[in-house]
């Protein structure tokens, strides 16, 4: 499947990791449909992943950036639009992490500046990223910027702990931003609520195994994969969606099942 | 912008009726994409409209149904599998009428017969379509079947009178039904709920001007257009968005915004 | 607990059938907060129960109505203000019955005749009550009318059927009727999305009994009581809650709930 | 209106600053009521409020807090059960401000270390309130905590600013403790998303005045006072409500409404 829907349309990729990762997933996709783009991520989680492997096959660079660093970012979007040789159409934000899960805090047991830590990379730096977008100038009209988030954020699911408030957050900051980026520079913004994935990160929340079986299990279509993660975020980055903006778009077949 | 995305596809299309229709900008964009279909609309609004000169133009053919009649659409699934050679991959349901609004009747002070009427056409028509389907066995699997909504269904729009009702009953079906399709035969539905449009149909509802300018002016990006209705339909119809089910996909730049 | 919080008010409960009904529990709570009311029931259902003796108990009449009737309740509503000496505080809607799930019929094989039916009693009765409250301008300012409502009308549970699709059309109605009934008479219409509940009704639906059990083990606090509904209905009659309108209200501790 | 509803149960109340305060008018009629409490505010606020004369006229303490510091809310928590000799029935959250707003800054250009002040303040403080309660186990089984909100956190109000991405993490915050604490201590946790309020708090936003005229005129029932949010609260610390819980409820008669 690949119909060149994203020809000519360049942007940025942040979170992708390993071939596990939905970012990863989404920059091969991108790149059949014809898009062109530059990697990012996290000087750290490069270390750990395979990135270079990633822009080789799809013909990218890789441009290190903290996303909770404003600084960074303001490189990263200078240094993306003068490779690309123009302004962005399409953006995904796939990054989150909590300190609290990494270190077996209990949700009423939270140190809060692990909290705050993890607030800030997986909540504030979206908005952190469409600050730096909006102050540079750099998304064309029409352009489509996507954050992955999870149901947690509506219901509760006990193991995902201070995620979901994070993602709570995102999801918040995907429609205050959406308002301005819509209105000032008619690009829109949206969430794609996905569902349990086995991705390296995922991987290490608490009963994620058995979650994720029940959600196959419950679900009339099974679980969304990685890659099929990856082909709705390029129905959201094509000219198919161009009205559609501060949305969560729940791509998760458990969301609407009761039991 | 034509990718061939719906290329092989088959299917129905219900409620064009003219060139202001969204299902009639519809079917001409799935034909652009390679889709091919069977129209179809009450045999009474088929006088009133110019079907005929849409089929020509899309190389499909015209069954008329009355979407409120079992055995017409019993006859309508044989027939239009038969004449496209084979199950279908895409239905469209843009149907819908009420008679409290046509006769100027006050919310408070309906008359139930016109009632039953509105929701028998523009709601429960939904499972009947979606029966007739299920009963035959006509949806390949991955097809996708879409409804057209409003938010009025979410929140009050004083004007919109007994269709909020309706729509709110039509949603519902989306989801109770799109469980059983898609556990039992990996098919999809959702609705989509579009922003006010000019059609025809629309025209005619009370205070429709001052409130489609409204939106207008409090939308970031300004009201979906019908056209843009139809692109965001063929990305549900296509490949991209094959575990997206039971949702209400609101392409209405108002709804996010409060004041 | 009984602190006269409904003294001097007075009003009309729809559905109480024995002291299983939460509609029964409820005329209980209202007695003994002081509260005086009509009992209706239809009449075939008042001869299954035992609607007299809970009359005896809280000093109230029974006026026999078929809530589907229009002529039914313009008597009810003129013999209950005329009963109680004055216009009317509060109203109770706890009525619901699919002939579908009586049957046997699958939701992928309803039988039209049948949806008709349970939709005009389950849902469109709400506002065949409410429009002959509202023309017989029957209602105090500030009074307060509430439906039962469960939470089917967003999330599907396969075995409530098309009463998934009558609670939507009633939550609806409690929204669009709740504006004019706000705007023209300040009063206020709620619906209260409760637990299942082991009702003589409920325990007609199929796998209730797992069902009720696994909400039971899922909600933190555990499934709301018909006992504990009746208090929730209580709160929502007095004055502690005059501006709360058109809202469904979720008393079901499992709605918030992922897994 | 005065029905000894919360008589014998303890509670502390955060954030009543003068009279325009709903903290302020929650505490009147929770006194009314029967209840006893100690009240609470940043030793910053406390200067600038009355709140002396409020303690007077309750039979109510005044013991300083930061909320945003685990150290003085332990002792906040340790002295208010030792002064009302025993654990807590009820605890108000009603704390709110960003530095974004005070200082002016758009949306699009926020300093982030005055949006980390501000969500630290609006958002994590009430985890932290509950975090201390929890650890010291000071509330009784069916206790309930409320905290305040506003519609912003689902719907786009321009110069809510970064408050609506606060209120939306506290929502989150209800529901994910609210499961914590409901199913250890069988405590419930809710917030009310209450109408645009002239307290003095709110008549700092910019566009105010403008907006609540707005919301007025739309509002079936006119916007809701503080005197009305302090009502619903008293119901939510009343036995009326013991099974509510992880709920956002809205007391804004303009939620429902599209227009």
């Amino acid at each position: 499947m690949a119909n060149q829907l994203l020809s000519g349309k360049k942007g940025i990729i942040f979170g992708a990791l390993d071939e596990n990762s939905i970012a990863w997933k989404t920059a091969e996709r991108v790149f059949e449909e014809g898009g062109q783009f530059v990697l990012t991520n996290a000087p750290i989680a490069m270390r750990m992943g395979k990135i270079n492997e990633l822009a080789e096959k799809t013909n990218s660079i890789v441009i290190p950036a903290d996303a909770t660093s404003e600084e960074d970012l303001a490189k990263l979007v200078e240094q993306a639009t003068e490779h690309l040789g123009g302004k962005l159409d399409f953006v995904l934000h796939s990054i989150g992490m909590s300190v609290n899960v990494r270190k077996g805090r209990a949700y009423t047991d939270e140190k809060y500046d692990f909290t705050a830590k993890g607030w800030d990379v997986s909540a504030l730096s979206f908005h952190k990223v469409m600050q730096s977008l909006y102050k540079a100038d750099a998304m064309n009209e029409w352009g489509s910027i996507v954050a992955l988030t999870y149901m947690a954020a509506q219901r509760t699911f006990p193991d995902y702990n201070d995620m979901a408030d994070n993602k709570a957050y995102l999801e918040s900051v995907a429609r205050s931003f959406g308002y301005f980026f819509g209105k000032e520079k008619k690009v829109r913004v949206n969430t794609i609520s996905q569902s349990p994935t086995p991705t390296t990160a995922g991987q290490g929340v608490k009963g994620f195994d058995a979650f994720i079986n029940y959600a196959e299990k419950m679900s009339p279509l099974g679980n969304a994969t990685a890659a099929e993660c990856a082909d709705y975020t390029v129905s959201l980055f094509s000219d198919l969606t161009r009205k559609v903006t501060m949305q969560n778009l729940f791509h998760d077949a458990v969301s609407p099942i009761q039991e």
